[in-house]
């Protein structure tokens, strides 16, 4: 065990393997060469359709202590990794783990098969159930949480090797191309898929969808995809696309959003060229909703909205005014039907959205972005992954990669969420640095990092609520009282990485 | 030296490298992983917009010894290539290598500066007067030809390694993204640059139209573009797309046309899901014309068109006749107004056309192409490097690759040009081995390979003039005589890789 810089106390070596701890947001450089797998022939009168989601594993070669993965583009309609691994343990192999771009509540049906030792460690963030367990300490299973942008370098890197990936594939051809556009089960943007797609050693397309040869506009091309199979259902349409989309009606929410909208406006970041990113939630469309009106007042140009695509950054890109929408993720089916049908509705890698190793990624050029917390430290730390139960319930995402890239992020919350204070002394968990968090939004104030003097200077000037955080703290506490510091046992379950690989916090069991 | 399998006598070594000898289109399997490079982190505010040409190269690192490519998109009409070559020389940088995807004769600029020493190897084939001087000897400059899928192969393999990319990029923002759709240099499709944008060490973009952020469609992203510069000119659009797109009107290539769809019509292939390349040239589009007719006859709902793309498939897509286009090059403006529009005609790197080492290609999905030749011998080999004065005048193409990968690969080609015999004994240098050919169709008979027996048959059933590939050439020497053996040194200038990187056959110095 070693403190970080953030005085977090993280392990070296976690299920085997040796990791670093965090240091800063910026100086770990990468002294690797990007992964690579074994150069293929195939047959050229080869067929690829191999049969069901049983032959398709088979053809794989998945064998025991393998890692494979799913995209999570599908979210909570997902069918394909239960149906996955319960034809894994039908076929009697045993100690895979999952490296998938996420796991979500739906997928608390693999839970007895982690516990016959069918899957043995998740490469990946959990959202739910099994992430609970695991703080718990009721299931046994190691879990690496990474944001988006490190979980494409970690494939890139070649620091977790996905053996086969499993892809759903919503409109395919029997030859491998495919694309998330149209189908019953079409999700839009395959962005997380496309890292696996190029680094995985095996890839096996999972359709229920087969169309005619060619399935254009190919998403991820025949020419990395070894094998297709065909399943009944790759998920349910309705939860696919089921985030909340509508504007919050709440009042602490609306007051919220209208103090983030007043730094926006504050960051001169509000002219021709604007992007900006934002999440579902209510709260955050209220942003979204602040940000529109501000643009068409102002007749600003903006560049591109990027991320999850809502229905929200779809209007706006209709009406002009975004020239273009970065999508690695459709969140409802609004985005979906637009981005299979207007070319500057573009589908990225999660790569290229957000990893810290390469030649540049989309949130470098994010000028603001909104994000969420389930807490927030007076050192601007930001927690996502627990919550204060210290139970492990939610991935990343891409919180700590647009944290890092863009010019200022902004985290909105209301400041008490279940009686508990929003900003708190120390976070349960930090998943995003403070350096890298521009301002924190509640509806009882204001608190801007010390980063941004200008932009406190401003915002006084404009009479905005702004408080030291540690006077917001001390106001929240005032009525909530300092929460209990939560009892751990030493055991650590589970490890936060840093978009860049090192281990900002560990997630240790908590005491029963 | 060593004889393959045809009974050339080929290198085992050639510029300081090995090869192994051709054996057979189909057994070569790789041993090897995919090339790699190093793994970059840039910082999140860096800018990549350098300056000039010379900026760029001196940003990129270019050092004596290394390898440059540029892409041929802009074909007969590139500037680029020129403009490096000339920048390279005056920065005092010599010894370099240039694998570009292809050298046309515009490029005989950079001639001086192979006899100075600054470019000093040729990883790729060359069409015109510098393939002339090497074959008389008159210029030293080692090179080795390779089919497109071919290129994409060795520098997926790492055979060839690019430590510079210059990449002309039409519509381009100061971040690096770009596409070919768009702005006065436009050239549609960049498939051939895609491989090296993924290979390079260093990838630099090169525009005349820089764009506000985001340039969208997004073909080469701006995840691996190091640098982007800015010159005043690309190149001339006349001579970017200014291949012959007219049918033929000359009757020898009419009958030969009329021969070559009696061919496609007895194969038994023109049903729904047909699949179909061709090139430009007279007769090509003679026998593209013959197959829209009995496509629509026919009421044949086609799969898709692919290759180098010209207007007649536009058409042919825009009619219905194919649901899709694969183009890896735009032959005509007609078909690069088509690419950035219409999501059915699908920009695909080399790699996916045509690669034999990856998960499959294109070109194995291709019912029948229709292919040139400048010689076929009687054993059904074609060349379409050299002509019958010996000389390397042409690159290869796609040539090999789709006659490997089709169902039917049909040589259009006149008995006789320019007083020689088409078909002889014994090709000057194979391009593209027999036993990938189907059939040679001349305005004076058709010959059809052993290895379609019922082809054979249905012809002579439907009255065609089948006839022996003997008897033909006999036919046509009885008219133009039999050829005149060229003498040639002793000394290898370059080499004719196959498609999995064997080598097929060598270039010898002409004798004077």
């Amino acid at each position: 065990m070693v403190k970080n810089s953030l005085g977090r106390l993280v392990p070296e070596v976690f299920a085997g393997k040796t990791y670093t701890p965090y240091k800063d947001p910026w100086s770990l450089q990468p002294h690797c060469k990007r992964g690579t797998r074994d150069i293929k022939r195939i047959d050229h009168n080869a067929k690829k359709l191999v049969g069901n989601l049983r032959d398709g594993i088979i053809a794989s070669g998945l064998k025991d202590g393998m890692t494979i993965s799913t995209h999570h583009a599908l979210r909570n309609g997902d069918h394909l990794l239960n149906q996955l691994v319960k034809e894994i343990d039908a076929l009697g192999i045993r100690d895979i783990k999952i490296a998938s771009s996420s796991v979500h509540a739906i997928h608390s049906e693999i839970i007895p098969y982690i516990r016959k030792g069918v899957i043995t460690g998740l490469e990946c963030g959990v959202n739910g159930m099994i992430g609970e367990l695991i703080s718990k300490g009721e299931l046994d299973c190691p879990v690496v949480v990474r944001s988006h942008g490190g979980r494409a370098r970690s494939l890139i890197t070649g620091e977790v090797l996905v053996d086969v990936a499993f892809l759903a594939a919503p409109y395919c051809d029997e030859y491998g191309n495919f694309n998330g556009f149209y189908g019953p089960s079409a999700c839009g943007s395959l962005g997380y898929a496309i890292p696996d797609s190029i680094h995985a050693r095996k890839v096996v397309a999972v359709t229920d969808n087969l169309v005619p040869y060619p399935a254009v506009p190919v998403g991820i091309p025949q020419s990395v995809v070894d094998f297709v199979v065909t399943v009944k259902s790759l998920g349910d349409p309705k939860k696919i696309v089921s985030t909340s989309t509508r504007i919050t009606t709440d009042p602490i929410g609306l007051q919220t959003a209208k103090y983030a909208a007043m730094v926006i406006e504050a960051s001169g970041l509000m002219k021709d060229g604007f992007s900006f990113q934002t999440g579902t939630g209510g709260i955050s469309l209220a942003v979204a909703d602040h940000v529109r009106n501000m643009m068409r007042k102002g007749k600003i140009k903006g560049s591109f909205g990027c991320g999850g695509i809502t229905g929200y950054f779809v209007d706006m890109l209709q009406e002009g005014l975004f020239r273009a929408l970065f999508d690695v993720q459709c969140f409802d089916l609004k985005a979906v039907e637009s981005i299979g049908r207007n070319q500057n509705h573009q589908e990225m890698s999660a790569s290229m959205y957000a990893s810290p190793f390469n030649a540049g990624a989309v949130v470098n050029r994010l000028d603001c972005v909104i994000l969420s917390a389930t807490e927030v430290d007076v050192d601007f730390n930001v927690n996502v992954n627990t919550e204060s139960t210290g139970y492990l319930l939610h991935n990343t995402g891409g919180h700590s990669d647009c944290a890092a890239g863009a010019k200022l992020s902004i985290i909105v919350a209301p400041a008490i969420r279940g009686r508990l204070p929003i900003i708190r002394d120390r976070v349960t968990t930090v998943t995003t640095p403070g350096e890298t968090i521009g301002v924190i939004v509640t509806e009882r104030g204001i608190a801007v990092n010390d980063k941004f003097p200008e932009l406190k200077e401003e915002l006084i000037k404009r009479r905005a609520p702004v408080k030291d955080i540690r006077q917001l703290r001390d106001e929240i506490y005032a009525i909530t009282g300092a929460p209990r510091p939560l009892e751990f046992e030493d055991k650590v379950v589970g490890l936060v990485e840093y978009r860049d690989g090192s281990i900002i916090d560990a997630i240790r069991q908590v005491k029963k």
